[in-house]
């Protein structure tokens, strides 16, 4: 492979991060054929970023935006998918995304490694008005997933009416308008059938 | 669903897209393991497009840029992929892929649907920088791929390196240096037998 020793960086982790799209998540496509992977949600959300930018309660930056969804998801490479619901996972779930943060952002030119780097902690810490917009789409588009397959996901590990509302309640912060409408759904999906009324497992 | 009717429309054509999660190309993933799909190569085409700008051959507007990678193989949802090196499919690609466009961005509403239409007439009139660099993007990344699996679509299609010359010869429209890095790597291929040299068959 030719080209100077910046391009060789650069085209090392564009290969590095093809395993995004090996990684699963608990999310069914909306056929419900199979899983989804990390890759096609992180396109998925771009375009919801794109083309709902103007639900956020804040004037938002669609680049900045639509980089932290291209990024949000790469430390999943070596931490593997935390499914939302799973206390258990989210014990050690951010020692295992800084340990894959460190190795795979390192691997881009330094200027490159820093600006991923920022992407990403900008999106975890979700102060910025693109942050709280970036976490909401995040957030839509499972419990938008979930009722086309009539609550696969929800139904599969026992989720609770209560335990959606809790964890998706941050939607709010980036985006009142969609938060309403997933809130909506939500109720729906109770009404339905599709996902249980209740309190979470203890 | 509650919300405008905007944002049914909106969230009508999210649903749609999900869709390309399941058109498949002939590049396989870079362990060889399954065929990719369109939505997760999208995903990878814009990782590429904010890391890789500063070889665009003009300045280029890097969220126009990333706009034309994220929809432009969504007419491929009814139309499906043609591989480039088709050349019996690509006789009626243009209008399948008109038709698709026709009915996909048309559940928009119309002031998306004609900015959507436009982000995808200009990807495919290859006019602007930013045109000439997504679709540089678009063909370095098939090359990248078959380098790292050693050929496996080239092979499989029993493709040559003059076909592989000519269909990603402008590429260099794009960007001379992705140009000249691929243009090494199918020499390299070629000398590592991943590559047939010669003519094309008749």
């Amino acid at each position: 492979m030719t080209g100077s020793e910046r391009l060789r960086k650069q085209l090392a982790f564009v290969i590095e991060i093809d395993k995004l799209k090996r990684v699963f998540r608990q999310t069914l496509l909306m056929d419900a054929s199979r899983h989804e992977n990390d890759a096609e949600h992180s396109w998925h959300l771009c375009m919801m970023a794109i083309l709902l930018f103007e639900y956020a309660n804040d004037q938002v930056d669609v680049l900045t935006v639509v980089k932290m969804l291209l990024v949000h998801d790469l430390v999943e490479i070596d931490a593997g998918d935390t499914f939302c619901y799973d206390e258990k996972a989210a014990l050690d779930k951010d020692a295992r995304e800084q340990r894959c943060a460190d190795r795979i952002f390192r691997s881009l030119p330094s200027d490159q490694a820093d600006e991923v780097r920022a992407l990403w902690d900008e999106f975890e810490a979700r102060i910025s008005p693109e942050a709280k917009f970036a976490a909401a789409l995040d957030r839509f588009q499972p419990v938008l997933h979930n009722i086309q397959t009539q609550g696969a996901a929800w139904r599969k590990h026992g989720v609770t009416s209560d335990q959606v509302l809790a964890k998706n309640r941050h939607m709010g912060e980036g985006s009142a308008v969609l938060w309403a409408c997933a809130e909506a759904m939500i109720r729906e999906a109770v009404a339905q059938g599709y996902l249980a009324e209740g309190r979470g497992r203890p």
